[in-house]
């Protein structure tokens, strides 16, 4: 059974690329001239056709289809069909930030495994290990789990501090040494603070850590990888959404969105070689 | 401008009620011989129609419809809006536990506020007050934050120690005290854990809690009322889904569910005066 990481370990070195398209899809945010029907979905498949060999993953931003209510729902199934057909080594990772007890984890689990069918989500580990087996028992999915995210306040809780830790750390080394059993859990830190990145690097060589806040939100890329890498200059999947997809909100938003990815993935491998 | 605590209040005072009935409505636990087109909004018009006269609130669980996919929002904003032109004086509350950045809740909000069209949303505080501004600017709709859950394992991260407070405390401290200017925050607290009850209510005489882990999870009434109330006998929600909404699996459901949901609430208001 081919697991999440090891699908994302193959098209990572297939593409060379440690880069993430986040379809933060926007309604308020595309083309004009595209709008009608099925718009976030030609958004999309757009992008999609134009940056397919340059990333190791997409990763939709549920909230944005959610927005639209059931059409939006119907827009982010055909992406992810769109994906699995045309592009089938490229994982999708649905960001969904999902976390409740377990019996109603059951049905978030569904959602994202079963109805979209993408190869992981991310999930809130408030609920703690119980909750979350739902997910943590899909051996062959990816469980990314929020440890210190890259928003301005992040630190209001993630930071307090539980004995001589800080709660970030408690949680993320908690989840990567007794929730791993199928190794199939990561951690979510933002590029916004390189010293809780290189802190948990340190802290745990071995984990995979999806990084956003690259772009828009201020992340230093160089930063970001020299501390965030592995000893294989792996082990860190940079997202970026907003600062690719809408380079341009004019009809060459695909074709511009192609040469901010490329741009991107080129200054990553350079960084990190 | 009414509030989400002032429709609560006028409903629950209305109708003598302090129970919410959860709608979980799991496809695979309603009666075999209604399944068809819109099954889960006709199992909970059933329901609605038989319970109308005895709650305070409904409480859609997101996951439930996410999990039938598009079909499923279709049903969930069918149920929404059936609640909403037949009986628009009980509020609705959509449980879906989300918490993202800013800009992400911003979808979120839409998808619970502008298209469900909900009165309050049950949301994870963990990225913090700024992410959640997207909610708790909005006056009037309910923002409800997890505190202290219900299920098994929720002391995993929520009973941490911070100085000499737990994790749970110090978050519902923070959110009635420093989030909550628009007095549009209530805090979710679980009727398996009454120690940590009693000691919200006595930390936040004014706070309202959302109660949920009656009924299948075990907790018990008499000490969640008696340790949960506020000085009126009020400032409690409980919820139950299951033991009301699935105690019959036949087409007597609905008759059933009103059996169960009035004598819940009877065993309430016994215990509360």
């Amino acid at each position: 059974m081919s697991t999440f990481l090891d699908k994302i370990e193959h098209c990572s070195t297939k593409q060379n690329s440690l880069l993430c398209i986040g379809l933060d899809t926007d309604i308020d945010l595309i083309p004009v001239s595209l709008k009608g029907k099925d718009t976030q979905f030609y958004f999309n498949k757009a992008i999609i056709d134009a940056t397919h060999d340059i990333v190791c993953a997409y990763k939709p931003n549920s909230a944005y289809y959610e927005a639209q209510g059931r059409d939006g729902i119907d827009q982010l199934k055909k992406t992810c069909d769109y994906i699995k057909e045309t592009y089938p080594e490229i994982p999708i990772i649905l960001d969904a930030k999902r976390g409740d007890i377990a019996s109603t984890n059951n049905g978030y689990a569904a959602f994202a495994f079963d109805y979209l069918q993408v190869d992981a989500i991310t999930l809130n580990p408030y609920l703690g290990k119980f909750a979350n087996e739902p997910f943590l028992s899909r051996k062959d999915k990816g469980c990314i789990f929020l440890c210190r995210t890259s928003n301005p306040g992040a630190d209001e809780f993630q930071n307090l501090m539980v004995k001589d830790e800080a709660l970030y750390m408690v949680i993320g080394k908690k989840i990567m040494t007794e929730w791993n059993e199928f190794n199939n859990c990561l951690l979510v830190i933002g590029a916004t603070v390189p010293d809780e990145l290189h802190t948990m690097r340190k802290t745990l060589p071995h984990a995979t850590f999806l990084v956003p806040g690259i772009g828009k939100q201020g992340g230093d890329l160089e930063q970001t990888i020299s501390l965030g890498k592995n000893n294989e200059g792996k082990g860190i999947i940079i997202t970026a959404s907003r600062s690719i997809i809408y380079t341009s909100k004019e009809l060459d938003f695909a074709e511009k969105a192609r040469e901010s990815a490329l741009s991107l993935n080129q200054q990553i491998q350079q960084i990190r070689s």
